[in-house]
């Protein structure tokens, strides 16, 4: 329909999530108008994304390093840890201010629908770190929704034979909701007042 | 907040109209997960973008080539001239399948407000156009709006004493509206019915 150049990037901009064709042809003709040198800092950041960042061999936070620099900070609470879905809900539970400790990202729940089991999870990696970095409680803070509260339970029951103390984030999440869009204050509280397991 | 790469890529697409910072939080965590090939090439896309298109010398709709795919057909109507105010108004156009003339982009519509006047738009060029390509009839397709009235309205003054049938689409479309959003059939019709100035 339009010229090549633009097409493909309408193509490509419309296989994003919750972009539609028309929002796709938008952001392409904004491109088209904005300040080359805009234009291009976008389309670079897209690409030295995936060349520079890799997965902290520690947490599996994303990182531009060997360890991301929660990791690397060594001022953290490294008897503290906090298990994660994914990596994004690491600057969410960060904005609270209310958690020194460290984090670990499982990379997703378990979800027998979607075929996700703890074994596709990096429950393992888990488990070995809690011993050489001297863990004594762990913050399960997935999602309040089925497979998060499954996966908490199935967390619980790996670590509690190892005597560590695992907690759940407090209700005041909304229930079937998602942690990425709970509110500093909200998620603050809901920290604060983790109750064990 | 978040590692270096992946906050300089949030900033960015941030800075794309109707993306927020959840949403481009979102999008970029999105393009952490995806295949790299894919990533890569919606990043090449928009660098290329820049660098590959440019106006059309004839009727400034944006192309890969000198003259766009439209002007270098001889199939088309050359007596039949269709003026709108941006590039993309004419992929719009197109798919009614009702129009086959040539067609001109102005970049814009008249609006004293934003400072805009006749003379920033690409009005002389459109002008320079009539005798040499053989134009006999020019079909303002302008906004439905006060600035696109009055764009349509000075485009008619301006042509109608080189004796050109100046027409105006039909009403028909939502006053107000914006023709970019504008159905198939509804602007098919607007065509069909077009009156004349």
């Amino acid at each position: 329909m339009f010229e090549p150049p633009v097409q493909r990037l309408i193509d490509e901009l419309a296989r994003l999530p919750g972009i539609g064709r028309k929002s796709a042809q938008r952001l392409a003709f904004h491109l088209l108008h904005v300040d080359e040198a805009d234009a291009v800092r976008l389309g670079d950041a897209i690409v030295r994304l995936r060349r520079e960042v890799r997965l902290c061999s520690r947490c599996f936070n994303v990182t531009a390093e060997e360890e991301c620099s929660i990791c690397r900070d060594t001022r953290r609470d490294s008897t503290m840890l906090c298990v994660v879905e994914r990596a994004q809900d690491i600057a969410v539970l960060e904005r609270t201010r209310e958690f020194s400790g460290r984090y670990h990202v499982l990379g997703g729940a378990i979800s027998p629908i979607e075929g996700v089991g703890p074994e596709q999870l990096r429950m393992k990696e888990m488990v070995a770190r809690i011993e050489p970095e001297g863990v004594t409680e762990v913050i399960v803070a997935t999602n309040p929704t089925v497979e998060g509260d499954t996966t908490a339970l199935y967390v619980a029951r790996l670590l509690k034979p190892l005597g560590v103390t695992v907690s759940r984030l407090a209700s005041g999440l909304p229930v079937g909701g998602d942690l990425d869009y709970a509110d500093e204050i909200t998620l603050g509280r809901a920290l604060a007042g983790r109750k064990e397991m």
